[in-house]
């Protein structure tokens, strides 16, 4: 049986890489970006001016000089003025040009102005070029801002809109299919009898999903019927890109989603990972590549799995960057000793020593999916030891940040 | 002048309540949850089976029996059956009711199957209640879930779906306005000119904003023409219970904006806060109770201040607990003596001991935007000290978690 890493590993191995797509920068936030983004110009693109106030020569101050005429005034989005001689001042502007024959900016708070004249506060020293923001010190034009493989930021559309963009190249979002599969599951607002349940892991799915960004997700639930299954699964291998099923995949006699899978020409890469929850996932590639993850139905395990392998896969199939990995130490005792990986929930708390403690949640026998309500992840214990020390430190996983 | 705290405290006064909508729960996700949401049912609704196998009785193991007709099959989503003897047992499947008459299940690799018998294994050692989720040991129907203020997570949207409803209150997202003020700026796309700039600012804080559920924003830019402005922020008045401006903030002439909406009947509750960036931040309530945010329209400012300031007040008046506050310690040593609270921007290091390191990355004059792509946050430096060692803890913002 695969350990997490050796299946993530497998994953990756068979991993498609999506297309790239032009899209309007007001939608980009949160997509990987495909393309370098150039500096269209030096930032500042100009001697930007960064106080309002005046505008003067520094050498009429060290030779003296408290009293300006004003000469004119010049905000931002004005053109350059030229100082007209080092008697003269130009009021100016935050974000302004800084005028020719300029060099200091003296900040308003600092003079007084009486009809066309400012007259700098007795004391005030200042220093050649202060309160400016020289031309290109930020960057040069044509400089790289941003390289492919950027989940963007909003910091990133400032940049992106800076550099004169309106449309972006991002990663084209994949057709996802989640499919729940099961005879008892119920959607809420249906009657229920006592032996069913609610369907939960379909809606939450989406959500995970649908909240990393990948919105273009459609729910369907199929009863555990092998012909059934088999039409609608063939569909949804025709017109979408990943699966992701919940339920069906453990050694039990409804469990039909492996053999349905593989009749329809999905190769298995794996079935079993060494970890609970989520022992039995089932991972295959579809004809076309798709990718098809076989998640258990438990509800624990489907989240955990969910955020462990596919968010993880679709990143990487997106072009994005891996993101560093998490710690955190634990912050009670905490025995597991089933020889598996222990995917844990938690919720951390943030010590004002900057330490991040992890308490586990322990969830009854992983389906007490109302535990997960308050975790921030899960912390990931070794499978070769058994007794986890309060204080010990473990990799963590967020829910939201794969 | 106020402190950041005191500015907030401020802000808090003033801020009115959202009001509660119902919506689909595959919306919901990242909304404010604004009712109790309580168990439809106990959970689990019966005696849940949590393992293939069989269903036998374990006073039959006890008394010696290891070999059993095989009565008939309960899958997941069958009403309940009936043992009939103590020699029998029933194929069960995980996720079905436990058969009445039985209380243990036998895995269903511990045991073979020779036409309707099934033989447990030699050595197997079984225990009562093995492999059943009882009745109601997650919580009782009735028990209260969840409670209003939570952001919902997909883990929340199981829970809501398992308490059977299709739909769910929420706070009502607010109508909000981003208006760029400035002569400066010209839109990506469009030819500019030596002595004008990108407008990145309103693109930026729409991202922000709708990256954490307020997606209905709209952006408008107005030059620094004060009849303009004021006929123009007027209908946005109307229109939106939250204005957010960048720019036009500061002392200078064509900073506008404090007295055009004091004009438009703006009550300003402050004007400047001892902060870098982000010290000419204005705030007021508006006429019909409406938050009107003024930021200086430095990027770096208006990033910091919406993080700081107007994400935290719209979380409050959705009726979103508060957050738990972060904490990181500082990768290398750093001064500021300006006494102003110093919002400074750090990329983030989650080191194997569990402790978040802040290394940070100060921008030029607070213009320097492109710097803070790849920063996960700021961290908050006190006013009353100079010298910020590393190794210091001090209190960390995410801009992506407020």
């Amino acid at each position: 049986m695969l350990n997490p890493e050796q299946a993530f590993a497998e994953i990756c191995k068979a991993l498609p890489e999506f297309t790239a797509e032009p899209i309007p920068l007001g939608d980009a936030c949160d997509r990987v970006l495909r393309q370098k983004i150039i500096a269209e110009r030096d930032q500042p693109p100009f001697d930007r001016v960064t106080m309002d106030g005046i505008a003067v020569l520094y050498s009429a101050l060290e030779s003296g000089i408290r009293k300006f005429r004003i000469q004119g005034t010049q905000h931002a989005g004005d053109s350059v003025q030229t100082l007209s001689d080092k008697g003269s001042c130009i009021e100016i502007m935050t974000g302004a040009v800084l005028p020719h024959g300029t060099d200091c900016v003296i900040p308003v708070e600092r003079i007084t102005v009486t009809g066309r004249e400012a007259r700098i506060e007795k004391d005030y020293v200042a220093t050649r070029g202060q309160f400016v923001h020289p031309q290109g010190s930020d960057h040069p034009a044509g400089q790289v801002l941003l390289r492919p493989g950027a989940a963007i930021s909003p910091m990133d559309i400032a940049i992106i809109a800076s550099a004169g963009l309106q449309e972006v190249s991002v990663s084209t979002l994949p057709v996802i299919r989640v499919i729940s599969t099961g005879n008892e599951l119920v959607p809420a607002g249906l009657p229920i009898e006592p032996h069913q349940v609610r369907l939960s892991n379909g809606p939450a799915l989406l959500a995970m999903l649908g909240r990393q960004g990948f919105r273009n997700c459609e729910h369907d639930h199929i009863v555990d019927e092998p012909k059934l299954l088999r039409d609608k699964v063939a569909r949804h291998l025709d017109d979408a890109s990943v699966l992701v099923l919940s339920g069906g995949v453990s050694m039990g006699k409804a469990d039909f989603v492996p053999a349905v899978l593989e009749e329809l020409g999905v190769r298995v890469v794996f079935h079993k990972i060494s970890q609970r929850p989520g022992k039995p996932m089932w991972f295959g590639a579809g004809p076309r590549g798709q990718m098809v993850f076989a998640l258990p139905g438990n509800p624990v395990s489907t989240l955990v799995c969910c955020r462990q392998y596919v968010l993880p896969a679709l990143y990487l199939a997106s072009g994005r960057a891996k993101s560093a990995p998490m710690h955190a130490v634990l912050g009670e005792d905490f025995v597991f000793d089933a020889n598996l990986t222990c995917f844990l929930p938690v919720r951390t708390v943030s010590r004002e020593d900057g330490i991040v403690v992890a308490h586990p949640v322990p969830t009854n026998t992983s389906g007490d999916f109302t535990a997960l309500s308050g975790t921030e992840g899960y912390v990931e214990l070794d499978a070769d030891r058994a007794h986890f020390p309060a204080g010990l430190s473990v990799p963590l996983h967020l829910w939201s940040k794969p």
